[in-house]
């Protein structure tokens, strides 16, 4: 499986983001504490959203541990929405066109889980995508299909229903092919201004999930940490595991729910398929 | 557009065919004389049959002159059915799964050209793919489907007619798109025993395509190469485009035709699709 | 050989200069014009003076052309000081380490040409490096070592008076081991304010170099080029080869001598090894 | 740290030393047991005889755990000697000159610990490197400039005298700039036919090593596994931890000895450096 964080609020250095913490996403990529594998280093990926209108992607196929250019990049870049994502393959290949996030247009999505029996439902949800999307698909995995799924259900309009309408067919789709539990997921995506993070899973036995407490709490917390000092108020992270070991500062997010991140406001509210 | 060639012979050690002649295919790799792309640096691969009933598979994103890998593994291994491949990408992503020969159980295919408007007809020719063979496709380039379609319509049968029903379906489809042109392609093809190569485009100039006259010519226009010294008598290529200056030890495939080579028999036949 | 700019001037997306022009250095990466080799395809670098202290740097194995994350962070990456480098390997492996610029502090550099018959005189001239530098050598190329030789003389101090030392250490050490013309280069380097270019070889036949005359020439030479109309009027390139077919743009930097660009001013001065 | 394995014996597919038992080296790539680190993802190697004179290598920056071609090479390649090498980063770079196993002409090198301080005492131990063997230092490691010092001492005419004596001067140079224990090493080196195999440390707590029983009683210990089934009775493993569960069929090398594998015999010696 995989692990991702999704930061937004004042503009950070990424290197903030993905080095400093005790259990930055760097170290999760060779020692997650709360995965299903402890080691993900089949590739990695970062979107951000620097002063244009689309967001940058960095694409590698080595392990985010030991890869130079992100250490650089991350050094340099400072943006004010951050995705980031590293990869434990379930069989598809290792290359950047399946590495997360994926991106069209504005939007941004990354995904920690599976679709149960891939192979066996790959063609019938590759054919529910819009056709007029469909040239745009590049990789081989089911996260792919499954953001595409998700923009041929309106993701821009409505990302919420739009998710649901997806893990609906994935789950239809499963079940007509004699899949018994056919997703488990924790997925976020964003068009730049507001996050959406989803914990959902068939078997209703999610992969983890956590948000940010306010900044002010995280600050007393980690009193040591000045790159806390310097977020805005406003800022907040969505996590598959907390980034240090003081968990208090986090929040679980519930299983078969859906968080909104908007400014400084993080609304909860229920997911069930369509 | 690529470079290719494919041997079938007494066992040769691959560096042999790869990097001793003269205009061999790592030296086109970098300067192709009659390619429409003189360089053919986004990646190769080389696939090659040894004592095991699968062909093995070395496929890299490295441009062929500077992979160090593909220099030790070809001064180590012998074969007497080797097909290589060396790759101008038209689009889509450098990445191994997009690299040629594509292989399936014993089977190996490579191509050179391309699908016109490709992203057009991608969805149309994809849905045309036996729905068991599907999920086998890795990658996302018009080769790849255009071998997945020749198995569809049974290579393993007959493979000039299932090439010339895949290649009629290709027409057809990019036709209904407005395609003026739909193919352009060279195409080699074995199951290990017999080569099948094509030259066929819809325009009906396709790129070059050349075989080898019998070894003993080629060894009276090649008196220093110590290589063709150690080839049997039924060695023959077919290739892109001549591994020396010595045309004359080379005849070129005529436009719109197939050549089957078995043992020393090479037979031309015309090619249409279907 | 290899290929490099260097850019000074108002903060430009560093995609303006790497892919814009229509000589740009990625489509000379491709197809050089006034390179030794056409094809500089064994890993390239960029380097770039963002809001930090230290450049950032990127070093990719890959051929530019098919750098996705190149295009991909010149797209959202903007400074006010650009090196970039395509690189044609004379023999030394094609990795990271390898790729220009180096960078030691706020030191970058690029080199294009060669310490000839460098496996001779690797060892005396690695010995001449300072013992306190010497650990920070990362890679294998003479050009690495070359710029550790003039970081050894006081480049952070006199750039050109520790270049001449550097190149009359590499021109009395390959003459003592029988060397007849131990160097060939066009060198650039800086420290984020000034940059100074070299010009030299020990044949009196330098590569190719050259430098733009003020952004008001180019822009009317450029009507069309957007990028121009948003530079300041300091901004200056210095490149291996003219970025487009206007040669009356570029002024040749003559044989021999080193140019020194800060702000606006860029002085011509001999060049001689010490 | 590292994990490594050499095999001699009758002619073995190299998929079946690193993929087929249970605790194979591929499996140690993701989880080592008994490795400091238990993660080994950054590069491995693999050196085999085949059946030329020079050892073929392939040398990957990817995990062990997720590159095809290891998997497509070592299906097709056999060999009576391989070396195969999974590493674990103690900060030089990820780049394939920096892979074991090392070569030289038809030796070849593994190496699991570290020199102590390795940027302090790098100049030094180069510099005792015999100038004509200079030249060929590739990467940046210390196990490579070790390797260097074993051939600068005599590696081909006396294994363990030369790495006896590259340990003691590595040893004495360490100590020299202050460092108090100054290697850690699990070593084996061939010539193709003869495997040494070195456990030493300066703190005389060195990593563990194993040497396997002989095949008959292997083959009752694992009853299940046919590859035991096609070895020849010389067959012997030398490895950094067991390739099972079953202890018992490995035997500890002791601390600060060498074991010589030829044939079927495998002798222990003392080891200390000189």
């Amino acid at each position: 499986m995989c692990r991702w964080i999704a930061y937004s609020g004042s503009p950070v250095l990424i290197e903030d983001l993905l080095y400093k913490p005790a259990n930055s996403l760097v170290v999760q990529s060779k020692h997650s504490r709360l995965g299903v594998e402890t080691v993900n280093g089949d590739g990695f990926g970062v979107g951000w959203y620097g002063s244009h209108e689309t967001p940058g992607i960095y694409h590698s196929i080595e392990p985010a541990w030991n890869d130079r250019n992100l250490r650089e990049l991350s050094a340099q870049a400072s943006a004010g929405r951050v995705f980031a994502h590293i990869r434990a393959s379930t069989g598809s290949a290792v290359q950047q066109t399946n590495c997360h996030p994926f991106r069209h247009g504005r939007w941004l999505w990354m995904h920690n889980g599976a679709i149960a029996n891939f192979p066996t439902v790959k063609r019938d949800l590759t054919l529910a995508v819009d056709p007029s999307l469909y040239p745009d698909i590049e990789g081989s995995t089911d996260s792919e299909v499954f953001f595409f799924l998700a923009l041929t259900f309106g993701l821009a309009e409505d990302p919420p229903g739009a998710v649901a309408r997806a893990v609906g067919l994935i789950e239809e789709t499963g079940r007509r092919h004699g899949v018994e539990l056919p997703i488990q997921m924790t997925v976020a995506t964003t068009d730049g201004e507001t996050t959406w993070a989803f914990r959902y899973s068939s078997a209703r036995q999610s992969r983890s999930l956590f948000h940010s407490t306010d900044v002010s709490t995280l600050r007393s917390q980690y009193p040591d940490n000045p790159v806390l000092h310097d977020l805005s108020k406003d800022a907040r992270l969505v996590v598959s595991e907390p980034l240090g070991d003081l968990r208090g500062a986090w929040q679980e997010i519930p299983e078969s729910s859906c968080i909104i991140v908007r400014g400084a406001r993080a609304d909860l509210h229920d997911f069930a398929p369509v």
